[in-house]
């Protein structure tokens, strides 16, 4: 070694001889800058109006704005891409600080409900960790009080949970035992010498798992448990817990609880664990609107406990807004960053930088522009029922039980197949980004593992679209015996009495432009697929008298009829909004981008699902091409306008937080930013580099 | 809070009051250990005699189970769950000296090629950073001395490379430019009068970005600059660089180094930037086996410089063989776990364990047996590619050129697709595990961040795919000139002669057995559409008298036929070896279950690519009916076996480090190993949580 060092010293000597020191590395900058400035300036639709209309009005604009702007205002809330380089502990810290910030601001602008509702979404938007562990506390904690407790329950135990003097979290699930409840193993056993609730986790399966706020936070929780009165289930009930000492945060006596430990992404949230060996809670601690038991241990139950229609579309609502925020956010990095980023075909071989656009690649469009269609088709939806809900809420339950009961039914689907289609799509923009794309810095990645969790969170997806075949397949039942289907499944009225046409009517692109056509096409593609699976079902039934048995016999089939009955509800209140928005003439300059944008979304799953289509009879070869034809020609239509139409989405620079999706396109600058601070010797140099280049083996 | 303080210190009181110690937990051990035997116990086949046939022979097999022994002999190379959880330095001192105690090991064991190719491959699917980390230095550093330099340079660098007394990285890609070469911007400026040249980075997107090694490790590098001669560009050269001092490790004087910080995953790899500032390298350092420079600055270039088809087909070949290992370590972990987890419909409802387990749901085995399936069938392919290039080396190129230029024009699109299958694949994996899914331990988000990168590497897929789609075009204008096409792509010459069937001989689920049947639709799949593309391709040409902008019209579509060949091939490749087994009465009790595989295989992609078949009249709605009827059926007959087929992958549970994932099926527990270790108050107690419990405000 010491040969080659002297030779290694040597060859150093020579070559710094004649070192000039020379400025370095020219910023390209303004020409980068220039090329969002360019896709800009072409823009075929006023952004600004875009923005307002997109929004629902130009309130609600302001208070989106007003919301970014508190995002910079406040150095907890402020993003950096050293945020994501934090170590563990500082990340939770980091998180729950943004969520005590944000606590306080809503608690000052707390009075309009609108703003309020902007403030949560896009808190989300912003940073999901921080939504997950403001909805533990305020949404599943709080939310239990208020929903299952009674009014003296309320009064002991809001306060200090709105003060945050206590902190909450929510212990449903088992390590066992997911979304299944009946399957719970806690138990809470009522001791009657003492008037007290024994809680206790009898095996491992029945360790509470996955509890958000658990791991380092919470206080207390609101336990689920097995409730046993004289060695006699009485089903699951919640019991509220204290599990830390608030002064000292120390376990309480018989409370076991840790933190769950490395996740795939939110990092910032302290999902825990928790064991209960014979924790004692008085007799009050049972939440008891529905039920409760007597001093006497008799269990008397007062109500069915059952979630209102209202809430559960509430809280999917709030997911499948979230993810719609998300999947915009992804796309407003992937589409910037491709329309700056130029690689490969190089039209003028003298200038380094003259190589093609990604975003002008054909398979780049075809990658990109459906995803974008997608994000403006699920926020045309979302909006709709964010209005019901609200009008239900101000109105107070002035909506059909009908409509609720429609919407419901759709709604846990919307929620699989919206989530499902962000996470695919986050992906496939962080694909788009190509080597950049593995960075952490670019936002994307990190988007990606922490958004993963919701297509499990809330029930699991599949759990979810099967919700939405149950209620098609009761609709059908419905409509055998004579009830006329309502809401959203009319189609299969329609579509059962054979008053469907037998082929397309589509016989040139301008047909296309007609929405009867497309209206059509979907009605036959959801109600037929929709009749046909019932009626496997009924078939199965008859063969397997176990009734789980027969529905697993064809759950390929059911879940595969809430994808098509949530993508013909979606496409249809799609097709819906731009034929409304025809007739508006304040709007005339919003038109087309918005009906290609429309065209694209349908037309991209009829090509997906020709087979379908081929199979019916309803269309032919030449109608499948034209289709699939016109989906590239849409991709490059809405490629125009692609950065106008992610700039609408109006995301600032602290939200996306990512080096290649700054709204100015400064792309590498904001990459090398970063880069050039991380220099200096490794800290494993004197441990393990340099033993190893010392030729030093390992023993 | 003094109030709140004290009645919660009256309530802690009153909680422990009645408190006795019974023992915590008790584990469902040997319930849970139950169910992987029991699926074991029912095997079709032996599982023994399937490891040994998938391996190639009871040799390799005793191969691969020597290295998972080192694997666990070493304490460098142990894996732990504790893995998940270092800090980004520690994690990557831990890679380094994976690779430092691996290269010991590769040296000690090195006569065997086959043992140390199978080492190198393990230690991939073992830890994808060591692969990458080993793969910088050994593949892409000392490849390009020994491809590129000429005898005089190996002789000077080949020894402390290969002592590792250097450390070397590959300075190929530039930040603003990824594999399209042409484009960079680092110049090697000829200096007549010192016989030297200046490295130089003349603009910030000129900076050599994700170069492995160079965060941390490397002291020198192969770089690749434009040639400049007295202001006239020579196109780009490689050039030995030397980076750091090897006993101080500070950079040399000139050059600018550093991390590119954070990614997505590969997080014990240092991937860096360099930017040069005029450093001088003495004239030798052109790597000089295909150009050189003489002293008088005239450039001579002495042969053409082109990587030999075996050398690329071997590069890639690697990737794809890897990349089935890892879909491979997902499945088994995957599959594990959901023949053990029980979720949902409750047979008994006495018993908390008495769930359906995972597996047993329809949409379960619909998600992962065709996954089973395509790794099996990847795993044919790469035996036969692994074979005939080992045949290659042992035997010197006796290998026709026809058919390597087959293979090379068809692997491009393997790596593409057998990449993005599997980067597809881990993701279904684990969503499959569902809320386990999530956590850092089970192994799977892990294997999914690190594989993320491999869609990208080594060429982007999107390029890949294209540079098999243009082999086939070549193929299809060769065969319009009357040569007879060659290997893969004979069934040109059959569809366009229109020598296949019109209509699938298929009736009933029977004929599906008949392997003639599949390899017809096979042909008619993969011919058709590459005629058509090719014919779209023609036109387009003559439209756009760009050759490019032609291409690129058709880009979706090109990329569409190298997907299919790619298909076209590995399925052909599958069945013909199901048929040379069945005539191995040695083999009898295998054929059954890979017959399955096969037909599931094959059957599935004939299913999602419906649309086809019946816009050719090929199949009738009746036969695409069977095709999917039979899918299902697949699924069940797989899932039968799924864990034996899974244990025939044999993989050790280092190898695996899943804490579901174990081959003893003792999910909870070793769940629970991890996180009840992970107790104690939270770091940020102090500084955040106690603040927010007292009510303290932010400013």
């Amino acid at each position: 070694m010491t040969e080659q060092a002297s030779a290694s010293a040597r060859r150093i000597e020579a070559l710094t001889r004649h070192l000039a020191v020379t400025p370095l590395a020219v910023s390209t900058k303004v020409k980068v800058m220039a090329e969002l400035a360019q896709e800009r300036a072409r823009a075929s639709f006023p952004v600004r109006q875009m923005i307002h209309y997109v929004d629902g009005g130009v309130v609600k604009t302001k208070f989106r704005e007003e919301m970014m702007q508190y995002l910079e205002s406040y150095p907890e809330l402020r993003t950096a891409p050293g945020d994501y380089d934090l170590p563990l502990a500082q990340r939770r810290e980091q998180t729950l600080n943004k969520v005590r910030r944000l606590y306080q601001l809503f608690v000052e602008n707390g009075t309009n409900i609108d703003k309020r509702n902007i403030m949560a979404e896009l808190a989300g938007v912003y940073d999901l960790g921080v939504w997950v562990r403001n909805g533990v506390h305020f949404g599943l904690f709080v939310g239990a009080i208020m929903s299952q407790g009674d009014k003296e329950q309320q009064d002991e135990w809001m306060a200090p949970a709105l003060m945050l003097e206590i902190f909450g979290s929510f212990a449903m699930t088992e390590l066992g035992h997911g979304s299944h409840t009946r399957g719970f193993e806690t138990t809470a056993t009522f001791d009657h010498a003492t008037d007290e609730f024994i809680i206790h986790t009898p095996t491992d399966t029945a360790t509470k798992w996955w509890i958000g706020a658990a791991g380092e936070t919470a206080t207390h929780t609101v336990c689920f448990a097995q409730l046993m009165i004289d060695g006699e289930s009485k089903g699951v009930q919640s019991f509220f817990v204290q599990l830390r000492d608030p002064q000292t945060h120390e376990p309480l006596p018989g409370v076991r609880i840790g933190d769950c430990g490395s996740k795939m992404g939110l990092h910032g949230v302290d999902n825990g664990w928790i064991q209960f060996d014979q924790v004692r809670v008085p007799r009050f601690n049972m939440l008891r609107r529905y039920a409760h038991v007597t001093r006497e241990g008799e269990f008397v139950q007062t109500h069915k406990a059952q979630m209102a229609y209202a809430a559960l579309i509430g809280t999917r609502g709030k997911i499948v807004t979230l993810s719609n925020g998300l999947l915009k956010k992804a796309l407003t990095i992937a589409i910037r960053y491709c329309a700056v980023r130029r690689q490969g075909i190089q039209v003028n071989t003298k200038d380094p930088h003259d190589e093609t656009k990604l975003i002008d690649y054909q398979s780049h469009q075809y990658r990109l522009m459906p995803l974008l269609a997608k994000a403006y088709a699920y926020h045309f939806q979302t909006s709709y029922i964010d209005a019901l809900v609200e009008k239900f809420d101000k109105e107070g339950g002035d909506l059909s039980n009908d409509l609720l009961a429609d919407i419901h039914g759709t709604m846990a689907g919307l929620k699989a197949f919206s989530t499902w289609d962000t996470l695919a799509g986050i992906e496939e923009c962080r694909q788009c980004c190509g080597g950049n794309g593995y960075s952490a810095y670019n936002g994307l990645s990190a988007l990606l593992a922490d958004f993963s969790v919701i297509v499990t969170f809330e029930g699991d997806n599949t759990v979810m679209a099967q919700q939405t075949a149950s209620y098609l397949i009761r609709s059908v039942e419905a409509l055998k015996n004579g009830q006329k289907p309502a809401g959203s499944v009319q189609y299969l009225e329609k579509v059962s009495s054979n008053r469907t046409q037998k082929r397309w009517n589509v016989h040139s692109a301008a047909d296309l432009a007609n929405p009867q056509n497309l209206i059509d096409a979907l009605e036959l593609f959801a109600g037929k697929q929709v009749l046909v699976a019932a009626d496997k079902h009924a078939k199965a039934s008859v063969a397997h008298p176990n009734s789980q048995e027969a529905w697993n016999n064809c759950q390929v089939d059911l879940i595969e009829i809430a994808r098509v009955h949530v993508f013909y509800t979606v496409a249809l209140r799609f097709i819906q909004h731009v034929q409304e928005l025809k007739s508006s003439p304040a709007h005339a300059d919003l038109v087309a981008p918005l009906e290609t944008l429309c065209l694209l979304y349908v037309l991209h799953e009829f090509d997906q699902s020709a087979a379908f289509f081929l199979k019916e009879g309803y269309m032919t070869s030449t109608q499948c091409e034209l289709v699939r034809d016109h989906v590239l020609r849409c991709c490059t239509r809405v490629r125009a306008d692609a950065v106008p139409l992610v700039d609408t989405f109006n995301l600032s620079d602290s939200v996306l937080n990512s080096s290649i999706g700054h709204a100015d396109g400064n792309v590498y600058e904001h990459i090398l930013d970063v880069a050039t601070k991380k220099t200096g010797i490794s800290p494993y140099f004197p441990t393990a580099i340099k033993q190893m280049l010392e030729g030093e083996q390992l023993e």
